[in-house]
């Protein structure tokens, strides 16, 4: 048997006869002869032939003689070819595949995934998301962090009372985690620096551009920080290791897209947020959008950074586990990451200590009760602390510019999408 | 300030003032002088002092001159220390972390994770869960191979209506996914190969050693396949890399735990399903735990292995959509990894024609209807495929000879378990 090549090393073939396998992406008649280009994972190859075609997005395995070609794609072709139909479309696409442009709606589009997917700019966007994710993984993996697997049923809401999915788990009720905040916590105990990348679910009623129901999670926590500087210090770090994966696992979706990927400044600025609030001369407690994209379009025409920290976010807009700034009552060692003009990062540096956390939930007025579980944790002595969470799909969605977020996720699930 | 250093770095820092952190893993107390034994994610470190000593499993940053001492901990000791407590522990750990041994049963072990794990055995099989994975990735990226990441959620239980949670959404009914096999299986019709490492869940009623509610899945698809062999060609080549990488990342925990790992062969041994059953006596359309340890007693003394194929499962045992053995009526190109006696990894060839798929939910006396927008997925051409799914979990108990998959999971999910 003749093993397959891929159509991006054809041109290595010349003179061989060789086998491709792939789809039929596009069918050209000329009078006396035709074109068949079979696209694989690697890219398209020219069929020259004088045989009946099958359709576009039939499943193909094409036998043929390489040629060189500086017309065909990647410079050669395979002629006096022996075609193979592995398996016929029993229905049209819902649009075009080849059109370089997709003629389509978000719906459309979404609805039929599965061949939808198969055009060349949609597909681009999963790639980046990979190697972000892989990006992400190697910088973690190569400053001494573990990776964790944690629960994705709870029994309790606790982080955040709303938005949360209830499940029937054997009769009892529980929940779908909201986050792996507290199990990542708990493993700097053990670990010291962890990471997962897993879904996390909201059950957001409201129906934006930004959110899912369900997303994947760039989840990672560090012990022995000093503050949440060191935790700003690795996420730096974490961002130019992703984009280095992009670029490096992904040329061809970039290329696709014609991305301008952002650099990462060596340090990137950040801005207290009483600053932010003074620059943009406001003063409610949270940064509105508007204000978001301001500071932004600041940190790109003061230190040329696409990326901005805000930071001393008020310790009322956080969560009770949050640290306060020792030096700035009121404020917190929390901060925001901002890109492009949107939050995409929120991480910062968690209390430690035990009684800590029983002031901290007092003060809010809240039972201890239901935290017990996770105020175990603090128990044992635990180091100071800090994490962060990276939403993948928003990510992508801003590093390709995709106004949906639903444009990058290859199966959306939002208030209205349960299929496919 | 002084960066820290980590215990396993200590001799190379001979004369020097070194920060340390971690935690208190011992106290040694003798006439004249005391040692502290600091562990942190690196291993031990050995501080002698005449000061007062903080309780096991403090959170202590120590500054020290670091001195040459044969008898401590990796060749060095820090001397003239100042010890600084980050945080004490306010109740004593379930049992003594410096044991050699574990002194405490499994479910004391489950209820107090966050510090057990804090113990060298308990913390191992983690490590070897994250350095396997790693390996599974690196291994399919090396193929070509694109990460995935699909829902969790979905609206219909068809993979096996049993043993599936429900789960409120947005007050429609919808279940929490048993596997990625249907999305899986689409994206290969996209990126021609996929994997993806994510949670499953089963509503398994039965309190077995062998069984969670939610598990990792290590699942990885393929397309253009000549059938299940090139499958399991790729799966061996998954196994040697996962071994390969808890090898080399985690030897730590190898040591610790005094494992053999096993080798991979080039080719993994198979024996088909009917000869099993006349190796093994018996002709259930199923192979019992019985018979699963016999065979893989006898590929080990037949083929010096410790993995064993078995293919050709009876159509009958396997789901709808396994390919069926073109030259043997009733037997699937289905098959089982068995490893160390316990069936490891599921997978086979699918089907991959639309009127196949009809034709098969047909002859099983099933309606089409629910599976709707799955069978859409084979609508447009899909090739020739298959895959696998590897049980994270399992894999490692059966890698470290943990009898309970519960011992080598962090939080475990069971029919009795939501906490913590």
């Amino acid at each position: 048997m003749i093993s397959r090549v891929l159509s991006a090393e054809l041109a290595e073939h010349a003179g061989e006869r060789v086998t491709i396998a792939g789809w039929v992406h596009r069918r050209r008649r000329l009078k006396s002869v035709s074109f068949l280009v079979v696209k694989d994972r690697s890219g398209v190859a020219q069929v020259v032939t004088s045989a009946a075609l099958p359709a576009e997005e039939s499943a193909v395995r094409v036998t043929g003689t390489v040629m060189a070609s500086p017309r065909a794609p990647g410079g050669a072709e395979l002629v006096e070819p022996e075609i193979e139909v592995l398996a016929e479309p029993v229905e049209a696409p819902p649009f075009d595949l080849y059109r370089p442009v997709v003629p389509a709606a978000l719906p459309t589009i979404l609805d039929h995934a599965p061949v939808a997917l198969r055009h060349p700019l949609l597909r681009a966007a999963p790639e980046i998301s990979a190697a972000s994710a892989a990006g992400f993984r190697s910088t973690l993996d190569g400053l001494g962090f573990t990776e964790i697997h944690t629960p994705k049923i709870v029994a309790s809401a606790t982080e955040s009372g709303a938005n949360v999915f209830g499940i029937d788990y054997f009769g009892r009720p529980a929940y779908l985690a909201q986050s792996p905040q507290f199990y990542k916590q708990a493993m700097v105990g053990v670990f010291e620096r962890v990471y997962e990348v897993g879904p996390v679910f909201r059950a957001e009623p409201h129906d934006t551009a930004r959110h899912l129901a369900q997303y994947t999670s760039l989840d990672a926590e560090l012990g022995f920080v000093r503050d949440h500087r060191d935790v700003m210090a690795v996420l730096r770090e974490v961002l130019a290791g992703m984009l280095d994966a992009v670029r490096r696992r992904a040329p061809g979706a970039v290329a696709a897209l014609g991305l301008d990927l952002p650099g990462v400044p060596a340090e990137i600025p950040a801005v207290h947020f009483t600053e932010a609030q003074r620059l943009t001369g406001q003063d409610e407690p949270d940064l509105s959008p508007a204000q978001e994209r301001w500071l932004s379009d600041w940190a790109l025409r003061e230190h040329g950074s696409e990326f901005l920290f805000v930071t001393g976010y008020p310790m009322a807009k956080r969560p009770f586990y949050t640290h306060p700034d020792p030096d700035r009552p009121g404020c917190s060692n929390g901060f925001d990451l901002l890109f492009r003009g949107l939050e995409l990062v929120t991480g910062g540096q968690r209390l430690h200590r035990h009684q800590d956390y029983l002031d901290a939930l007092a003060a809010r007025g809240e039972c201890a009760e239901p935290y017990e579980g996770y105020l175990r944790t603090f128990a044992y002595g635990m180091p100071p602390h800090g994490g962060f969470a990276i939403g993948l799909e928003r990510w992508t969605a801003r590093l390709t510019g995709a106004a949906n977020v639903r444009q990058v996720t290859l199966f959306p699930r939002d208030l209205h999408r349960l299929t496919p």
